[in-house]
């Protein structure tokens, strides 16, 4: 016997959720038929603005909600440093650890051959223009500690010397583990690797 | 620093999914900004509609989106037999055993005084209503072999000798792990059990 049409969408869209199988899918549904409706008019509303609220932020590519993101509207910042990351999350896992208090870039991902993301879909050409117009004294390079990360970090220095632009570029050091996940460290990781950051 | 709003309002909303807590939820808040907005709009829509289309069938207590539910609505099924049971989800898990081929009675739960479930929540009128005015040759009671299910099912049986109702009670029995849950029975534990009821 089937499930009820809306019931089977359900556990179908729940399925597509990350880690998230047949059976787990199965228990969350029955829960949501618990659960009342206020919170679920609310969780349907969030699913279906999500994306449309959602913008990047045109200076440093983190998603925001208003025309700026938080840490670029923020005046407290020191715009002298930015910090570079692959993704939204990561700027937020080093936010967690309260030991930065610059500017972020976000790149969107990091060149990678398997995984087809080629340098033209990566936000390159805003961290150019970001370090030629202000006064850019630092330049961390957070992308995660993996192959492509790190080709990525070395593609952010060579395009820095082809524009013949002068800044002192980090890499984000001790702490990671060689081959982890920047969004998966916890705060301490964090600050030991922001804190034992090297030139290159 | 905080998330935007709506995203972290799909956060909360992810976190009341049993077994989600706040990484995951995270986790599956970023999968979701990768979603296609049809799917999202699906998602959003099933979630919106679930408690309301979805009906009780006012025979069995199953769930359905009809007037009567698929079992009782299908003519081949021997309406003779009654299984009863705690859920909904247990129709599912024994229907897919496909060791039985009578109608269902929902309960709608256990009698469980620590969780303040009394009779006069489940669907035991009903029962009775339906052993008086059909032939009904035989009352499985499927409730969970736990000491609540057990209460439950020797409640039922007491009801029926208190209405003087002549019926065959039998008990699932066999293949159950005591302390178990039917919903997360295999299906051969199932069938074992089906095919060891015994008379009570």
């Amino acid at each position: 016997m089937k499930y009820p049409e809306v019931f089977e969408q359900l556990i179908d869209s729940l399925k597509k959720l990350p880690g998230v199988g047949g059976k787990s899918a199965e228990r969350m549904a029955y829960q949501i038929l618990n659960m009342r409706q206020e919170d679920l008019n609310l969780f349907s509303k969030s699913l279906l603005e999500v994306k449309q609220k959602l913008k990047t932020c045109p200076q440093c590519g983190c998603m925001c909600q208003d025309d700026l993101c938080e840490i670029c509207k923020d005046e407290g910042r020191d715009t002298s440093v930015i910090c570079v990351v692959q993704n939204t999350k990561d700027v937020y896992a080093l936010e967690k650890s309260k030991a930065y208090n610059g500017t972020y870039h976000v790149l969107g991902g990091v060149i990678s051959a398997t995984n087809g993301v080629m340098i033209h879909d990566l936000n390159f050409n805003t961290l150019i223009e970001r370090v030629k117009n202000n006064e850019v004294k630092e330049l961390i390079l957070a992308t995660n500690p993996t192959a492509e990360g790190n080709t990525t970090a070395l593609y952010i220095v060579k395009l820095l010397e082809n524009h013949q632009l002068e800044v002192m570029i980090t890499r984000l050091a001790s702490g990671l583990p060689v081959g982890g996940n920047l969004d998966y460290a916890d705060e301490f990781t964090i600050i030991n690797a922001m804190q034992g950051r090297r030139k290159i």
